[in-house]
């Protein structure tokens, strides 16, 4: 009977822990750092002991919260070094973030914010930033990526990606993967640039 | 004495109205048509009535309240049109719209949304519209603008353009100013583009 008391409380333990990292993601997607744990303890249904208990701090809650996510985009970047050719290899990554992103807003918002007091999750970032350095000097290196470009043009890049609306999550990465294509042909030399995917239908139209 | 008061009451009116429509530009940027009229009364500090007896419907509010801007839009386009070399008419339109979307984000973002109850903006957008089609036509004709461009390309390049996040209005008017650049580049059909303004300083850095 213990054990099978116990087994119910590690269950209900993953469940709110689960529960607390889905409105914690959501939340600080929303309003950055600001919420107040009290705020996502609510929203989960769960004291904020509880939120204590499995988040010592709310800088962890915030890297654990996304901490899948991050690492997913390190094994992009690690996917583009990886590709024998640097430009193939670039350009694959600029185009898996970006509908990464596209797919995930909050993510993606929380991505682009400076969170300085999130140290786990803002030294993925910069590990990951310097990955992406890494490919553009590649890239370069070949020819085949501009030589005026500079990291901010990547991080304008997905900041821009963020704007795009749709009606649905499915248009907006649509639109999202037209938009990488177009940037990516003005970050190459040449213009054999693969030929845009479709545009997507957006809210304004006539 | 009646004239003077008069015309205290005609400069209370002026007052009013423009504290009404500074208020409707700030709401309808954050929330849409949906903003209740009594809470657009309420932060310009006039009665309900006062608002409806300088704009008979929440519609012909939102539509004034974003008419200055939407007359310049339609100037910027005419200046395109006038252009004798349309791919230089087509550049200078994306240019100056972007840059004045960057500078005023609430515009801009009306700008991007579908409000059909709002028959005079929407009326006015959809003649813009034309207008970037026929610059996009002539700019096509002349051989300098890629074919397989459409109109909803340049609602993407708007729609990203509201995403680019930056500390100031003047860092966020420098960053869209490159990000225009980069876009045009892509798309032309030669690489003759103009060589990109400076990059501006997003908070996403290592």
């Amino acid at each position: 009977v213990i054990d099978v008391s116990g087994e119910v409380r590690r269950s209900d333990a993953r469940d709110n822990r689960a529960r607390i990292l889905a409105e914690a993601r959501a939340a600080f997607a929303a309003d950055g750092l600001d919420v107040p744990i009290r705020e996502i303890a609510r929203r989960a249904g769960v004291g904020v002991a509880t939120v204590y208990r499995h988040f010592p701090t709310k800088e962890a809650l915030f890297s654990d919260a996304f901490s899948d996510q991050m690492a997913r985009c390190a094994q992009i970047a690690e996917e583009g070094l990886a590709a024998s050719d640097p430009w193939a290899g670039f350009c694959l990554v600029i185009e898996k973030l970006m509908e990464m992103h596209a797919a995930d807003q909050g993510f993606a918002r929380a991505y682009t914010s400076r969170f300085p007091a999130a140290a786990v999750f803002t030294a993925d970032r910069d590990r990951n930033l310097r990955l992406m350095l890494e490919l553009m000097r590649r890239a370069k290196a070949s020819g085949e990526l501009r030589g005026d470009l500079v990291l901010e043009d990547v991080s304008l890049a997905l900041m821009a990606n963020e704007g795009i609306r749709a009606e649905t999550t499915q248009l907006r990465v649509a639109a999202s993967r037209r938009f990488a294509a177009l940037l990516l042909r003005s970050f190459s030399t040449s213009l054999r640039a693969a030929p845009l995917p479709p545009p997507a239908r957006l809210s304004l139209t006539i």
